[in-house]
């Protein structure tokens, strides 16, 4: 059977290789499934990446690790929490473990009989989306914190200057919406 | 002809029954229909329960009150406010009067022709569906704001430990979605 | 406990009458909820008549017939077969107990743990929307297959009017869009 | 006071430049709205051509033919026919009569109190959409039917041959989706 | 070819018209696309004005200040940024140069291929939308800030109300739902 | 750099295989994308298995085959064709060429820019899911024709059983909703 973990990965950093590498040793036997979640989101503050961008910052990055068993798939976000996981499940191949720290995601999937287990805690402060966004920004030190194939494809992406036009908007900001 | 009041009833508290009682008071030949509002949410901040458990609590509070004489229906959101009225009407049964001090929803009705009444004032700041939720969150004096049903109910749901969980995500969070 | 009846009742007929009356008398004890199915679809050919105007054909059916006991409310589709229990479930106060002949809500309902009944057989072929809505574009014999007080209203409606002007258009056929 | 008229246009052909002249005529001083519906869709056998090719054709085709006063507009669908009159009337400037042979979208905008005039009778069976498309995809006389701009145009798109790859399809085929 | 100019004129102000005639003056031969953004919203703190309204202002400003060669279009929003260019493409006739300040939106039209023109820098901080609902709301000096005609019809709108009416919401405020 | 294979993959049969063998064979070097089309489906009579499903058969025929170097990927229908290429573009890593014979599929990407492949033909007529899913509804030959662990798997999803229901249904029946 397979485990899934759910992530934004916006953008895809050592805390979250950390994470699968801890899941795939404790369960080595188990395919794992990357759920890449608000997949149909990008170019925004909270999500300058698409889908498919982050689909790829983690294949490099697992194979520049090493890291094999994992199965990255979008995962379009449904506005209706009720439904969500009879949606993920609709989409994804059968697994019966789920990964997360998340409370309304482990409250979710419990109430529909899953198992839940949480992630190790690796440096969370550290390693987080939004201060690694912040930190692009600003051309502060973010190379660090991302594995170095997905440094590489960041500065392919030139993604520090997206990321700068879209600090300077509003959240929930779109495009052609002046003020 | 019937009646509208509609609510979000995040939880149905006995500021809400008081105005349903003023209304059916008022008014007792003519059934009120009880709009359920953003029935789509659950498990949010904002929305931490879903329209059926609203409906339950509706029903169970109305019951123990003996108020008869309403009719509970959930309301779909629309994301277009120029069509909300024509969305309301096409899924309700005929109604000629609405009951609000919402000024959009006041303003949205009397636009397409509808009566407008104001709902009678009670304890405003007491009974604020905000402010339950925050009590619940920290285990406060919530018991007293809602009818005896529906404290009962929001126990069996174990309301407190869902809303504690919500309260921690930022507004609009959405499953699987870390930072 | 509760049960469901889902149906989408363009028009409600004497087939449907007798359904919710053989069920009301098999378990009087148990409240049913009558789910209007497709409840967004109106002015078209397959569904004519808006939830609001289903709802108060079931309402007026079921006051002269003197049932009690039921609930009306619409569920508006939603596109996914996967997510639909979860939907219909979100928005309705708990039930147990599902009532349906189709085969396919059956499977859906089966598959999430609902406990199914099927309905009693009436006169199927004969108390058919389809055939009513033919019946009521050619003016044919319709109103012995509808409560009395259904026919009324259908009159109040010119529903025969309004179902030939929709008969002539293709299937799925939107307004303002000619050949 | 503006007029309004809808049509999908797919494509513009010599029949709607008629009527537009005909009601350009009629009410010389009242600038007619040209709604062009079901603008979303494209790449389809019922609408090969985006909103965007149809809003061309209109321009070209009354600039050829020195017709003014006119303005289009593309209009999405809303698939609920119960708010469609306020979906139309919230996306356009203030319009006062809606001209229509179209049973369901005069039966919809009488009941929102909008006057609605027929249009002239130009040779139906001849200049008829569906037509045209058929004898695009056969390589048929179809430049007689359409206004010598329209044709050049569609000649330009290389219509005959993109008409010719979608008649292959199924009603509601998508892309991706083989059998 | 033609020029594209998207904003979403709540309310159209002089600003606004400066840069539309500055473009019309830099280009008189090219025909200037004006995207009403947003036009799905309406009746909201961002966007008190339905498109219709909108494209009532520019109109009627267009024509007091003698602009012409000008066709605005509603542009309703699609979710997703990744495919907004190739949305608003397929619903407007060809264009070839956008006019706009945005970052964002400068960014998804260059990646798409478009030349991207900045607009003129007209007294940013005095002319923007933000400024004049607040001073509507207030009964400040607002008259000054847009054209004469667009003065008269928004006091016809009595929007200086409605202002009020909806600046007192929360923002994502919608009908119907207290708190 | 990847290709990109689309399907339905209504069930996963032999020709599918084979053309997945081909390309492999084609191009060793090119990992290869398969996109699992209208992901949103399930239940209906086009579309019996949900995207999950198709997933499994696909993951447990190429484990059989002993064929690497394959990705699925669930990709949701967006229901504007004008749009689908930027769609699927947002939700999948970078790809430089599709396989493809369906003839709207090629057009939409060629129109921008990818270089699209025919695939080889397998016996069509034989292999073709509706063919297929007949032969399942009516206890024919079917195993024959997909792989021997599909065959395994649509067993244990009691797949002939569900098709047999689904078939008695209408094209876009939906749940809940009888005549």
């Amino acid at each position: 059977m397979r485990g899934l973990l759910i992530g934004r990965f916006q953008p895809f950093h050592l805390g979250h290789l950390a994470v699968i590498q801890e899941i795939r040793h404790r369960h080595p036997a188990e395919p794992l499934l990357i759920g890449i979640g608000s997949a149909q989101a990008s170019y925004s503050r909270e999500n300058p990446f698409t889908a498919g961008e982050r689909f790829e910052m983690i294949e490099r990055a697992l194979a520049e690790a090493g890291v094999t068993g994992c199965l990255p798939v979008p995962l379009v976000d449904i506005d209706r929490h009720a439904v969500w996981v009879a949606h993920v499940t609709s989409l994804l191949p059968p697994f019966h473990r789920v990964y997360t720290n998340n409370p309304l995601t482990r409250r979710l999937f419990e109430a529909s009989g899953y198992e839940v287990e949480g992630t190790p805690m690796y440096d969370r402060p550290r390693f987080e989306g939004t201060r690694i966004r912040g930190l692009l920004a600003i051309g502060g030190p973010w190379k660090e914190l991302v594995p170095g194939a997905v440094a590489a494809y960041l500065e392919e992406l030139r993604a520090a200057e997206r990321i700068r036009d879209l600090e300077g908007e509003p959240t929930g900001a779109r495009p052609g919406a002046g003020r």
